[in-house]
């Protein structure tokens, strides 16, 4: 499997369409990120492990270099990247640091007299592990403490040799292969350890942060943790490449499912002919909602892809665009648990046809489990989606940020709330206004309520922000999720209304409002508790959701 | 792999407990059921594709014997296949008829002058699908339209020779490997076609429908479907078999991920020791309903163990056990995909580690993936469980047990339910008894509403009684899960109850609290829309929940 995913690899980046993608990467042509953002859908379609080593040697490891170093660095190792002269791979994770991953423990020393860097492994823990490509890439980009004089200045990002061009080894380097896992059998992950390699000065990838000649550390961000967030920033579009990977496992279980279930027969009235099973009220019930959603998850991370190209088009660093990071996030964590729901549906739906890994189903979910927890488990990114949001709020309280935000949030926001509540009635629950103002009205609650939670805790029980925060876990996800929710039943409705073809538009709408009913049907408790809905309402809602 | 799951059945199927069990089952002691079906789930832990390998030989082919059989099938068949004489496999799903087994399509026609069955595969949908061992096994349990004087008498079970010792096919039968699924890769699953095959009489399983040397059909019972729901009656047992084969699954996924999240540390207050991640609330809050689902589906499925063995010790048909029925076939849909859920959280909260093949937890999820589905697709069986519920009352009303039935139930009720109607005050949510009363009455404003529906659609609005019952189904499974929900949660109580260790019983008297909590959380909506409950008490049955 793995000797034919390199084939497929290598055949892959040859093809002109990507050789250009690559390139447009290369020179930031106007909308390159979208437009590899699609192809990086597609080909998962065709095959998911091609699909994913495509992204680790050209979204993480090429990523790495185009937003981690200069223009030099560019220049000298992504052309020979594009002419796939060798290959790269991606060693952030450390046994020891999976999520938390500020606090790897790979170490950089800064050699003055050599002018190099030397690269070491300093304990079990500090093993990079899953690692993609360890079994075949010939450089790793490496995150490692950065350390000058015996100090260190926070992970930074170093190309790293790891075997030739014949596959060897290279002194100092062990890869351990670490075989079997659930799916993508195609891609080789494997543990890096590193005892004392050396490279140059150079290789240290120095956007944010370089050493001179004479061992001076230089960043223009002061802050050790602000910098280390710019860096992880810059790799904000490999992290919306899984959501778009993510919709291609959807798109194409859903297909195969819904497809399948147009085709099978099984029971049916009495003496007569069998009934397709799309006409069990169960199957469309269980299926519909995931294309409603697959639908909506595509024009929500279009929109993010799009300010995704603006921002890289006008030179902005994306550590500065903290709605689009919380967005990506989101949008991560959102398709990716998505997605398993949805595939575990199309496989219940088909069957014993389902578990066969020829009709592809459970081969998509096999290969897609992981993204629930790679690239950033989901549970972390929907905090880091709350601390995003956090923060559009208090750039101006650069000094005391959670304090002085949650004094500000505690305050605002009454009023405008009050004033979004929507006087419904009986026959409005099926508007997509109501819908909208709906979800809207959730998110805000949510995160006053979630605002006033740790206030309290902090400010007046003086508890620890950690343990605080930690408390209210379950409220940030919950808040999280919903902000996301907003976000993509939004873009669906701009979507829709967008739409040049009356036909497509009016089928659009159909499945824009099954969304965003399914969206208010499954937290129709919360707005019970709040009254938002009256029993009534809600289980108008619920038949709503039935047709 | 299957060459390895083949050598660890043979194993296994020698140890001394096993072949008690065995010996047991062929000789009906008191309580075989249970001690087999805790042999099984304790099997499963140790590897899942010997488990149900070991359950297709003995559960399945053997159950055939020992429930469709005649006492002199028993002795000819069973005490060679205990002796691993020969192995055996179970042939009822077919291309066409997977749900629907009644309109199966393979042939047994009797002829006369030859005093033998020719069993045929007439076309492409007859052909015998999934068939496990049907690469090694010798004898098929082969159910067929039994064809008399060109007349069917409905599907009944025949033993089929396949191929001999040395593992060549017999003439006529086609055996097509059908290679790769989503897990259980040591279980052999193959396609049956039969090209005429020849067999004695005697190798009809005549229990509950025999025919003479002069081809003279007799059973007890006269009606068609009511013969076959009989023998598929007799299979019972095998299916709770699968609850506890899920069973075993959960109990090893909880375990392997709440011990790994107690030594796993990420994350924690400035400049400390990161915590460990069984401290993160989501944490908590994702594995511990699973482990209190469980244990609470520990105590319901032993429970339904207990009367079968009653009913098989006391002679009794199984057919006529309707509630044990609902009990068993709900118990299959509920548990496994309880299971499904449970391990997809172990597998999420493992991060990486839960993607590795070594560690278990996917592997196990591949494994038993199927469950969902084989056995008795989940959404037909909690048909079956409505069904067998409506059966209950019907049993008077044979002539014309729907209409009648409906009658009656439309009737009746409506004083009963209301006297049960809680008249609780804040401090009661956390109460067992609120939650017992709380299940109680969604099951049964649930039944009668469902009743009411199909009356007015069948009687009323004189639709045909499938798309009458289609149009429900939504409704039918969530009174399925409702009735599931409320057995299991009184089964956890009582086993509370009868706790011999004090200390032991506290801890399980919290976790029967966390269950039934969870049972009541996850519907408040429903519970709401009827105010059943107020909005405070929701609000606090979701802090409840949360501790």
């Amino acid at each position: 499997m793995r000797a034919l995913t390199f084939q497929r690899v290598t055949f892959t980046m040859g093809l002109p369409l990507l050789k250009r993608a690559i390139q447009e990467q290369a020179e930031k042509t106007k909308n390159f990120i979208s437009r590899s953002l699609v192809i990086g859908e597609v080909l998962s379609t065709a095959d998911m492990a091609t699909g994913v080593k495509c992204g680790i040697i050209y979204w993480l490891f090429g990523g790495a270099i185009r937003n981690l170093g200069s223009p030099g660095h560019v220049t000298k190792w992504l052309q020979p990247l594009q002419e796939q002269k060798y290959s790269g791979m991606f060693a952030m994770t450390e046994r020891g640091h999976g999520s938390n991953v500020r606090g790897i423990q790979t170490e950089a020393t800064f050699d003055l007299s050599a002018q190099e860097f030397v690269i070491n492994t300093p304990c079990e823990n500090a093993e990079k592990m899953y690692i993609g490509n360890a079994m075949y890439g010939n450089y790793a980009a490496v995150f490692a403490q950065l350390i000058i004089n015996g100090r260190s200045q926070g992970p930074h990002c170093f190309i790293v040799p790891v075997r030739d061009e014949d596959g060897n080894l290279y002194p100092g380097v062990t890869a351990i292969d670490m075989m079997y896992k659930e799916g993508l059998h195609g891609v080789d992950n494997g543990i890096l350890i590193f005892d004392k390699v050396r490279i140059p000065r150079e290789n240290l990838l120095d956007k944010f942060g370089s050493v001179t000649p004479e061992g001076q550390y230089h960043s223009r961000i002061k802050n050790k943790s602000a910098r280390f967030n710019a860096m992880l920033a810059a790799l904000t579009p490999s992290r919306l490449a899984v959501t778009f990977q993510a919709m291609g496992a959807m798109k194409l279980g859903l297909t195969i499912a819904i497809r399948y279930s147009h085709s099978r027969r099984q029971f049916g009235p009495k003496a007569k002919e069998e009934v397709k099973i799309i006409e069990h009220q169960t199957q469309t019930l269980r299926l519909m909602p995931h294309l409603a959603t697959a639908l909506a998850l595509t024009f929500a991370s279009r929109y993010a892809g799009v300010l995704l190209d603006e921002d890289v088009f006008h030179g902005k660093e994306l550590v500065d665009s903290r709605p689009l990071q919380a967005l990506v996030a989101g949008l991560k964590a959102y398709s990716t648990w998505e997605n398993i729901r949805c595939l575990q549906d199309c496989r219940e739906c088909t069957g014993g046809m389902g578990y066969m890994m020829e009709n592809r189903i459970s081969g998509l979910k096999c290969d897609t489990d992981v993204f629930v927890t790679f690239e950033g488990d989901n549970v972390v990114l929907l905090q880091v989606v709350v601390r995003e949001l956090l923060a559009q709020y208090t750039k101006q309280y650069e000094e005391r940020p959670i304090t002085s935000l949650l004094q500000s949030w505690a305050e605002s926001g009454g009023d405008k709330l009050r004033t979004s509540f929507l006087a419904f009635n009986m026959d409005t629950v099926g508007n997509l206004t109501f819908l909208l103002k709906a979800v809207n009205f959730r998110e805000r609650v949510l995160q006053r309520s979630l605002v006033a939670r740790i206030h309290y805790k902090v400010m007046t029980k003086k508890e620890d922000f950690f343990s605080a925060w930690n408390s209210c876990l379950h409220h940030v996800a919950s808040l999280s999720l919903a902000h996301i929710h907003r976000v993509t039943l939004e873009q669906f409705s701009l979507a829709v209304r967008r739409c040049p073809d009356q036909e497509d538009q009016a089928l659009l709408m159909k499945f824009c409002l099954l969304y965003g009913t399914r969206l208010v049907f499954q937290e129709r408790a919360w707005y019970l508790e709040h009254k938002y809905l009256t029993p009534r309402a809600s289980m108008r809602i619920r038949t709503q959701g039935r047709c």
